[in-house]
């Protein structure tokens, strides 16, 4: 599913990925839209407790935003992106369960937004509307799914070092981003 | 195929979509995946003459730079993300048609990174590996056809405007991208 796209996908191809009969996989998954809720859930699962848990405790909004791009790229970077890309295949759930991921992307989107938010009250951010800039953030960092191909040149730490430096300085002031990077150097 | 996606939509979708006969859209397009070719080829011609042609005439680096992630965003904001989004079933296409696009977006590619290895030569560019910055634009750019809709709170130019000046700074250091806009406020 994941090397294919969830529609060119056949049960049959799933049977034979996991060596079962057709029928016999039925035993396991209630069909195709059940095994792709099921991957989309835990997708949200792993940036619940990877990104969201740890960032929700970082009380600094730069650092929080730094965390959760951070820790969502080194997880793309590092695991793959193949899970995240299926996690665009929305129109293929049924109603409750597009409302159900729907509701947790919404709320990784409010966590961002309302860093960003904070970050504006603070001075911090540059002129741009948090929205538009969540959905920049988003972009670079989903994005990474579609390019990065660990048999490549540039490492995972390569990469993560670089974009995390890029999507912070795309929506903070560079004032800001820079007198941090001067703390963290001097210490 | 652009509401459906590419494989959930048969070639009785499209004939009921023109107003045709299975048999009668056979006269006009041969299958499903040259249609896609078809797009595809219309969506990278629009770049070419929309983007790559105008920026192509720009000497400066930043104001190339520029050029590209206006022209871009501008389209995508107000023609719409469909076939944006179609250009990403790449797996779909036969093995020659596959060549062609991927040289394609290939070109599109390296006139950004070429753009930025003029701005890291003339000092103007973050301390970033130039393909990690390509492909953050990139993100940036191209997630816009995921989440913009024009019937939101949100007008194309509103976001033409954050998704700019967020993109360059991304990339740029901000002592350059600063003066140049003091340059341009003086004027």
């Amino acid at each position: 599913m994941c090397r294919k796209g969830y529609e060119a996908t056949s049960m049959n191809d799933i049977a034979d990925a996991v060596g079962l009969t057709k029928a016999g996989i039925y035993h396991y998954i209630h069909g195709k839209e059940n095994l792709l809720f099921a991957i989309m859930s835990y997708a949200m699962d792993m940036v619940d407790e990877d990104v969201m848990a740890p960032a929700r405790k970082v009380m600094d909004a730069e650092q929080r935003l730094r965390t959760i791009v951070e820790r969502h790229a080194k997880r793309i970077l590092e695991v793959g992106g193949a899970v995240t890309i299926l996690l665009e295949e929305m129109y293929a759930l049924t109603p409750a369960h597009r409302r159900t991921i729907t509701s947790r992307k919404r709320a990784y989107f409010d966590l961002i937004r309302r860093t960003l938010q904070q970050l504006a009250a603070e001075g911090k951010l540059r002129d741009v509307n948090p929205t538009v800039a969540t959905f920049c953030l988003f972009g670079m960092i989903l994005w990474i799914s579609r390019w990065y191909h660990r048999d490549g040149k540039l490492t995972p730490q390569d990469v993560l070092t670089d974009l995390v430096q890029t999507a912070v300085n795309a929506v903070m002031k560079t004032s800001a981003a820079q007198s941090r990077r001067r703390t963290v150097v001097a210490r």
